[in-house]
Parts: C-alpha cells; sequence; structure tokens
C-alpha cells in the first residue's frame, strides 16, 4: 500500500528509520551541482576532508556563468574542473547544456535518489527519480556519504485524465495547478503523479511538470516509470536503468487532486510570481517585447520542434526580439540535423548557448518597462535584470505563436503540422570529462575563489537589532540577488554580502557591519525560490542570527540551518506588525531552545515578548548550536 | 595613371578639389553604424536637424551590445530601431550578424564610398569598396549629406605574388604585413592590393586583409574589383553591383611592398599588440586555455568550414574552452545546412551568438592568466575583460588545430580536407528592417539614452593641469574602456566618463572634477585602435581641453577635432619627457593657431616652453574654435 515516494523513501532510509511528520535520513544515489552553487558546495566538500566522494554518481554542471563577463566566471569553471577530476566528479563543460535536461537524458534513473544544489532538481521526477533540491552543503555532505536530513512530507496525488489538445501543454499543466495551489501549495509535500493522463505524457513532458513543482513549493514531484519511461531510456541507450515503479493500488495519499487535460487550456503566469496564473484566452492581444524559449523548464527536443513548427514559414515580428536556448548539446545536435534550427533562424530567432542563460539574468534582459514572454520558470520581481520588465510565462507554443504576432495569441488558433519525436538520438557525453582521481594535478584556485568563511558557535544569549522587515514570499533572489552582475562572486561571500537585500534596503551590508549584525523578520513563505545556500551564506558572514518568518520555504529553511542562523516562527500576525526596524531583540538561554516547544522572544525596545514556534529538530538544534552543519560533521564523526 | 583609391576619391571629391597630403572634402554613398557607437552617431544626427538621411544607403546595425546584462543595452536597440524608421535608415537587427560581414555580404559595391562608425569599417576593401571609419559624428554629418573630411592619403601599394599553402590563410598575410609594418605602419595611407596573387583570394579572404588595415593604422585597404568580386556579388544575387576596378598600369605609388603567399607561414601576434608577430612554427607546443573563433576579421562560411574540416572526428582538449561565433545569420544558417555545424558540437565547440562578442569583451573572458588564441583583430591590454590573459591572434585554421591539441600546432601540419566555397546562397534579409520613415511613430527614449553633452566654444587664453601623462600606443580601449560593464553606457556620456582611464590612473574623472578639467599628454600614436569617439567626447565631458602627444592615430585626431579638444604635437622627446602631472601649461592667444605654423605652449610649473606642431587645417582650426564640429556645423549653413 505504499505510495510510489514511500517506496523509494523506505528503500533509502539509513537505519530504515521513517516517521511521517519526523526526520528522516536519506541515502543519497546521486548528486548534481552547477556552477553558480558548485564552487560553495565543493569549497565545502573539500572543508568536509574526504578524499573522494561516495555516491554512485556525483555530477559537477557548468551552465549558469557563462556569460563570463570579466575572468570570475571562467576561475570558478577552472576550480570545478580540477576539483572534479580529484574527488572522482564527472565535470560536464560549459556549452554542454542545463544540469537538469542533460541529467534526465543521460543519468538520472527510475527509483534512485538524486540531491541537486539547484531547487530544479525534481526535474528528474519526470523519470521516476525521487529528486531533491538543497542547499550547497546538504550535497557536498551527501557527496561525502551522509545521508540527508529530511523531514518525512506528506504526499499529493494528482490524477491526470484524458489528453491534451494541441496547442496545450506540460507548462499549462503545471501552471494550472500554480494557479489552483499557489507557490506555497507544495510545502512539505511531494506531488505523486498518475491516473490513465500520464501515459500520453512523453518523459521531457513529465520534467517540465516535475520542474515547476518547485514553483509550488514542493519537496519533489515525481511520475510513474512505465513504458514511456522505459522507450525514452532505450532511445538515450540505457535501456538497462529501466525499471518499472509505481504506486500500490491500494495506496494511501495525504491529500488528491483530479486534473482533466482535456479540459486544460493555454495558461500565462503574469507578474511577478508564478502562481499569478490567468488563462491566455484573457489576455490576448497584450503587446508582446521580447519572447525567450529555453530553460530547465521547456528547452527540450519537442519543445524546440513544435516551436519550430509554429514559425516555419514565418516572421519573428519586427517590434518582437526572440531568444532560443536549447536545454542541451543533445537537444541542439537533434535540432540542427532535423532541420528545425534552419527554420528557426529564417523565422528571425536569435540562438544563444545550451545554458540557463537569461531564467537566471543572465543577458538579455529586456528594455524598459518590456513586456517579455518566457517559457521560465520564474517571473520574480527584477530577476530579468530590468526591474521595470513584465515578466510571463507560458509554453513554448504560446511563446512562439506570440512572437510572430506580436501579441499574445493563444497557440490553439494558429495552424501548425505536430512534429514526430525522435527515437533515435546522437548520443555524444565527450563534453563530459570522466575524472582520473590523480591527486598529484593541482585544484586551480583563482583569485575569485575565496576561502569559506566559518560561523562561530551560537551564543546561550544574544541581543540584537531587527536590520530589516519584510514581507510576504521573499525569495532567495531577493536575499542574494542572481543575474549578471552578481553571479561571478558566488565563491567570493565578502563581495557577495554587498548585495543581499540591494533591492529591499539600499546598503543592507554597511547596517549590517555597522550593527555588527542582527534580525530579519518576515512574512510568509520566507526564501523561496532558488536554492542557493548563499541566500543563508551570506547573511551569516554579515553577522545575522535569527530570522523570525510566518513560515518558510524548505530549501531556505534547512540552508538557514546549516549555516547556523536560528529559524523561528511567529505565532500571531499582529507580532510581524509590530516589530519595527531597528527594534532590539533578546533571545535568552538558547540551551531551552527544544524540538517541538515554543521559545520566547523579547522585544526590548517595544517592551514586549513573542512566543514563536518553529520546526527544528533536536539534530536541528545542534547544528545550530556548533554555528552550521559544516562545525557539526567536523566535531561528530558520527554525523 | 591613378590608382584604385584615387580613382574612387577623385570620384567622390567634392568641388571637384583633390590634391594630395591636403585635406579633401569626400562624398559618401554608404554608412553603417553599430550598437556600441550608433547610439550617439543617431543622438547628433537628431541635434543636426534634418528630417531623412541624404546617404544612398544607410545601414544601423546591432551587433556589439548583445549579452544585454541590465535594461540599457535593450533600450539602445529600441532607440535605434525607432530613429531608423524615422530617419530613412535599414536597420538589422541583433541576431543578423556583425556589421562589416553583413555588409559585406549583402550591400557593399566597388568603387562606392562607405564611411562607417567603427574602426573595422575598411572590411569592405575587400570588395572594392572605398571604406573609411570614423567617429559617429563624421557619419552623422555624412547622413546628413556633408562630405566627410579627410587628408588625402598616400598609397602604399602590396603586390601579392602566388598562392597560400594549404593551412596558411588571408590572417597570416595580414599579420606578416603587421610584423613587418607595425601598427603605425599604414598611418595617413591607403594600402591597395594587387598582383597575380589576388586572383585566388576570395573576397571574404581580401575582407580579412583589409579589415585588419586598420591594425596597421590605415585610413583604409582595398582590393581591385575583378571576376572574383563578379561570383561573390552574383552568388549574393548582387550581380548588378558589379564593376570591374582597378588601378591603372602605369599608377603611381607612394610606396611598393612584395609579398610571396607561397613563402608565408602562420603567424601569431603575441600579448599585447597586433603587430607582436611571429611564426608559429616557433612557438609551437605553448599552452592554450582558451581559443575563440569570429569577429568581422575571421567569420566567413569559409573560415567556419576550414575550422570544421579541422574538427571533424576530434575532439576539444579537456582543458581547452573553444568558442565559436559566425559572422551572420547568413553564415550561421549555412554551416547548419551543410553539416559543419554538427561537426563543430560534435567536436565540443560552444555556440555563440552571431555578434562581435568576445572580440570586444562582450563575454567569454578567460580565466586568470589564460592563454587565449584568437582569430579577431585586437589583442590590446585588458581587452578581453581579464586583465592578466595573454591573448594572441592567430588565423582560424592555427585556432582549430590548436583547441584540439591543447597547445599551439602550426596547422599545416594536420590533415584535413579542404572545404568547397559555397556557390549557392540562401538569401535572406528579413532580419534587416526597412524604414517606412513614419514621423508620427514614436522615438523610443528609455532611461539610459542620455541628452548629448554639447562642449562650449574655445576661450582663447587657458591654464590647466596636466591631469595624466602616457606612454606610447595608448589606444581608445585605455582612454573609454570597452568590455560588457562599460559598453551598456555609449548613450550614456555622464556615466561612461567614470571609466576613463581607469587601467591608467584610479578616478581619472575625479581629479577631472577637482581640477575643473585639464589636459593629457602622450607619447607616439595616441588614440589608435577603436574608432569610438566617445574617446574624445568622454574627454570633452570631463573637460579636456588639449591633448599634446608625439603622434596620433588618424581617427582619434579627427574625434578630437570633432568634440573641440585641441591636438598638438610633440617635437622634441625630451619635452615629454619633462613634464609631470599636474604641471600647469599655458595656452595663449588661439587666434594665433594657424595652418602649417607652429604653437608655443608655456609650462608654467617648469618655467619651459613647448614648440609644438599640428596637423589641423584652417578648417579644422575653425572647427576647434567653435567647441567641434556639431556647433561648427549648427552656425555653418554651408558647412
Amino acid at each position: 500500500m505504499p505510495t510510489l515516494s514511500e517506496k523509494i523513501l523506505r528503500a533509502h532510509a539509513a537505519n530504515n528509520a521513517f516517521t511521517k511528520g519526523k526526520q528522516m535520513r536519506l541515502k543519497i544515489d546521486q548528486t548534481l551541482t552547477q556552477d553558480a552553487t558548485g564552487t560553495m558546495a565543493y569549497l565545502q566538500l573539500e572543508a568536509i576532508g574526504i578524499k573522494r566522494v561516495k555516491t554512485e554518481l556525483s555530477l559537477s554542471y557548468v551552465d549558469h556563468n557563462t556569460l563570463q563577463n570579466g575572468y570570475e566566471n571562467a576561475d570558478d569553471h577552472k576550480y570545478l574542473q580540477s576539483i572534479a577530476n580529484a574527488y572522482g566528479i564527472r565535470f560536464s563543460k560549459a556549452g554542454n547544456g542545463i544540469c537538469h535536461q542533460v541529467h534526465l537524458e543521460r543519468f538520472a534513473k527510475p527509483g534512485c535518489t538524486l540531491l541537486g544544489s539547484d531547487s530544479h532538481t525534481p526535474t528528474a521526477g519526470g523519470i521516476g527519480a525521487l529528486a531533491i533540491g538543497a542547499g550547497g552543503l546538504d550535497v557536498a555532505c551527501a557527496m561525502a556519504g551522509y545521508p540527508f536530513t529530511l523531514t518525512v512530507p506528506k504526499i499529493m496525488q494528482v490524477v491526470l485524465h484524458g489528453k491534451l489538445q494541441k496547442g496545450v501543454s506540460a507548462k499549462d499543466v503545471i501552471l494550472t495547478l500554480l494557479g489552483m495551489l499557489s507557490v506555497k501549495g507544495g510545502v512539505g509535500k511531494i506531488i505523486e503523479y498518475s491516473g490513465d493522463g500520464i501515459a500520453s505524457l512523453t518523459i521531457p513532458e513529465r520534467a517540465t511538470i516535475c520542474n515547476m513543482g518547485a514553483e509550488l513549493g514542493a519537496t519533489t514531484s515525481i511520475f510513474p516509470s512505465d513504458a514511456m519511461t522505459k522507450a525514452f531510456l532505450e532511445s538515450q541507450g540505457r535501456g538497462q536503468d529501466y525499471v518499472e515503479l509505481s504506486a500500490d493500488d491500494d495506496a494511501q495519499y495525504d491529500e488528491q487532486i483530479e486534473l482533466y487535460l482535456d479540459q486544460i487550456e493555454p495558461m500565462i503566469a503574469l507578474p511577478h510570481s508564478p502562481d499569478q496564473v490567468k488563462a491566455v484566452k484573457d489576455r490576448i492581444g497584450m503587446k508582446i517585447d521580447q519572447v525567450a524559449i529555453g530553460s530547465c523548464t521547456n528547452s527540450s527536443y519537442m519543445d524546440l520542434m513544435k516551436t519550430a513548427a509554429i514559425l516555419k514559414g514565418k516572421r519573428v515580428h519586427p517590434d518582437v526580439s526572440l531568444i532560443i536556448s536549447p536545454g542541451s548539446r543533445q537537444v541542439l545536435q537533434m535540432i540542427t540535423d532535423s532541420g528545425a534550427l534552419h527554420t528557426l533562424l529564417a523565422a528571425g530567432a536569435r540562438l544563444l548557448e545550451c545554458t540557463c542563460g537569461p531564467c537566471i539574468g543572465m543577458g538579455q534582459s529586456p528594455q524598459t518597462d518590456a513586456v517579455s514572454l518566457r517559457t521560465f520558470n520564474r517571473n520574480f520581481y527584477g530577476r530579468s535584470g530590468t526591474l521595470s520588465a513584465k515578466v510571463c510565462l507560458v509554453s513554448p507554443e504560446t511563446a512562439a505563436a506570440s512572437a510572430v504576432a506580436g501579441v499574445l495569441v493563444d497557440p490553439r488558433t494558429v495552424s501548425f503540422a505536430m512534429p514526430q519525436d525522435q527515437t533515435s538520438i546522437p548520443i555524444d557525453d565527450s563534453m563530459i570529462l570522466l575524472p582520473d582521481h590523480d591527486l598529484s594535478k593541482p585544484i586551480i584556485r583563482g583569485p575569485n575563489i575565496k576561502p569559506l568563511p566559518i560561523n562561530t558557535t551560537m551564543p546561550n544569549h544574544f541581543t540584537k537589532q531587527v536590520l530589516i522587515k519584510l514581507g510576504d514570499h521573499i525569495t532567495t533572489d531577493h536575499i542574494a540577488p542572481a543575474g549578471a552582475k552578481v553571479l561571478p562572486y558566488r565563491s567570493n561571500i565578502e563581495k557577495l554580502s554587498e548585495f543581499v537585500f540591494q533591492n529591499n534596503q539600499k546598503d543592507f551590508y554597511l547596517n549590517c557591519q555597522k550593527h555588527q549584525g542582527g534580525i530579519v523578520v518576515a512574512g510568509e513563505n520566507y526564501g523561496q525560490g532558488s536554492s542557493r545556500e548563499h541566500a543563508a551564506l551570506a547573511l551569516m558572514y554579515l553577522g545575522i542570527k535569527a530570522v523570525i518568518a510566518k513560515s518558510f520555504a524548505r530549501i531556505h529553511h534547512a540552508n538557514l540551518i546549516n549555516f547556523g542562523i536560528l529559524p523561528l516562527l511567529f505565532t500571531k500576525a499582529e507580532d510581524l506588525e509590530s516589530i519595527d526596524e531597528l527594534d532590539e531583540l533578546q533571545f535568552h538561554d538558547l540551551s531551552q531552545l527544544k524540538e517541538g516547544q515554543p521559545f520566547v522572544v523579547y522585544n526590548a525596545t517595544k517592551k514586549t515578548a513573542y512566543t514563536c514556534t518553529h520546526q527544528l529538530s533536536a539534530h536541528d538544534i545542534a547544528i545550530l548550536k556548533e554555528g552550521g552543519l559544516l562545525n557539526y560533521i567536523r566535531s561528530h564523526t558520527d554525523a
């Protein structure tokens, strides 16, 4: 009677400890990193002090910082290449593709556990892997052989019926769910897909749906492994990786939703959140300035083949800039060979490298006040690099049809020949370097690779001022911005910390210096979005000792613990309202911080007290007291 | 008995005035701009106050600022698109290719005059056009119908004999000349190619040679228009543009060089100047970290076909990052269709957009201390974006062979099947927007489009301090840096001026503010390199009143006049040596500044005087006194 996820979780439970709602220790088969989070993860791996990774397979991808405006990115790439070789990690060179797309094609397996230092790691759920995004330190620990600590999530079943209409795609399925459930709808849950509707969904389509489960806040999303999975693996020359996997027929779920694919329509997420979802047909005619097709969400072969089918014989509207970034070198080769690339170029598309690119604000920032339609996963304020831009999320079909018209178009109203999926795939892993584990080769550390900052243990009493008061849904993009100007400093925390909260408070880092650190208070869903641990690490570097919020996003909550920052929960909304910036908060006797028990914080300025709760296990509290996970595992060989 | 250039110059001489060594006024048939210089050129065109361009053909290309890290680039593109439409200029959208490659393919004509706001405009000399790089203001004036002022250059004949060996290419010809003549070797000259050797050189090969004539300091370079030209134009569907053109048999040249193509070897320009040329065979085995193939110098179809032929069945060395940026969408389509793109990707190349990209430091900065082999035209210190990088210039053949080996390789030692040139070319100008000259459409000015700074008239007496003392060969990259961090501000002089001389003097702009402007002194060949008028305009904005140097590069000398900055020449080397920064220089009675007469500058600090010469015509002096060309033409309707 277990669900699919429960089967995988139980099979990977260290010490067989597995209780719903409690923390478990999950054995990790595979890890992945990308270059924006990877440099820090590998600095941490070095600090842990093992000689060689202990996972079945670890991959280091370069897909984020590939514009290389200055030496920093290339320095990072060389560091990653040299450390991968030394520690027994495969290294996917810049140009080989986006980590999630490549991992899906070449490495993810049904039933395996995958931990990745990127919030869209759940993409591999499309192939039946249990794939979780985490902070770099968690991934470093997994590479070092430590199980991953996870509160056993609830399981939400999404039953799909029927078949998508032509012009409607997997992206519209997940946008529909986001409209129904909001960016908090998946918090603390694994989403399991089932029903007769899944049979017609290809692996890349399933991957699109799992990918944006991250935007629901879900721990992960997963599809069964079935005939479609088998065919995909065989087309990738990996038939031996296939196992059939699904939930038992009588599996018990915590929640259930039914969706009728035939009824799903083209959807659009309006600025500035992936859950601001409307039907495309209700916004027809909205003028468009930029269209971007790509990202780990929608850059598969069929995504681009459908784009080409819609653009065939047509021209991009003169006022529109259409940019296309294929998900992987495999995809780029396939569209080159099939003639689709010719069609895309003839229509006036701009072809970018096979990287994340504009999805993370690495280039292609739209003009001032532009409307930008993107097939990506996030449209957070400012993420595109243009604060005034209105970024909307759509399917490749909607994007392509709108690029031609110059206005938002319902792709069901456009005629195009549905392309055939490719069954014979050119397999070429030559841009993935195999490690020789030759420890005599130097680790290459350019000047952008700075030593890892290490926290001190948490004092038993402390008094700090509130340095920033924030609203709901603060993303890790707010905390530690991405974009071309900041991403080069992911291995240089001192420099990176200058950008913390740059769009919320001018010179936040100077305030931190002035007040010798302090406290952050915020509303609901604090730390949603990208998995970047830098959003915790940079705060730690700036001396932030605690964050009190109404609720936390899962990965960021874990990252706060990992870096020794105390995450507490307000129990009453008015508590947050009553606090002003520069109020002095007192944290007395941290030895009384216990699992499942409230903790009282005093506001010395307002002469009041807040009874806070928390989601901390005894293990988490032990880590916090040591000043974070790295200190903890270095002092506990049994960690 | 005229040379080829003389024929074109005479045919375009306004008022038939044409005397060697004297200034002439040249009628301009075509203009081109790119987006890094174009925004300023069009702000100037607006300031001139005409309604529609008066040239036969004017093109506005977007090829420089295409990374778009922030709203600035896209704002510039929209401004350029809207102004082109209003003024009757064709607009080549981002993604359509590098201006010189596209112009060669689609627009340049034998015998026409072309003025471009880019120093590599002479590329079109490959097709027999007389193509000159100039500042944006000169191009704006040409678009407004004013002839271009030019000192009639000397003519240097380069006679080519024989045929290139396999593995040796046009790039090696021009590198050989650079090694012989230095970056000053072409100053004040037009280089005319002739001899039996030219028959075997294709138009793109001739264009490569003319392109890097800019690095010789030449006014322009030109090849005859012959059967090869005819075939090229016919392949581009432009047979009607063909005219046969060559020098008379008894033409008289000021200088002559003979080159035997059979004897030319693969050459390499070492850091940090295009004339630091050595034979590749003498540097075999130098370890390579990055290889970049592209730029207006070497990004033609055959350049990439030869690259693909060398890479076929091989893999890029694991330690090398190979990046390829095709010169135009036409080239990208052709390599896609021919299968060469498949070969390049299979070898592990990273494909970038069809833009200037890394050639101007827009991305792909190599790692710290890297050796980067590039098929580009300039390897000035810091231009790659990585100050410690060692950038070397080579042919595509040398680049490709070395990318495989990981070390410098002589491509003659590598076997490859010589590809066939394409005779049937897919012609598609759909990314070049035709203007509708609809003046009711708004000119789109995003917040990065700042008003044009206008100079005041030159005072008759002034005293200013020397704010910076520089050595020889200062490039416009030193004066107004390019690169991804600065280029977005090409239409925002206030912001741009903060970067002036940033690698020579910290906070030069603050010193200018503190001292209310001042004087620049420098050695030989001041202002070489890119045509960017921003190197004069930003100095003007900062209050620089005069530059005294041992010699000037032609375009920059003209730009200084255009913006009302007095360019004087030291007559004795010891004069420069004797000056220290912050010395106070006195310029008395500018009314005594006359064509052909010396001008004395007093050093009040050292209590000495310098007798300076200059290359200013009476016309130049009149412009200087008005505070620059824009003021001059607005007060002289007969300008």
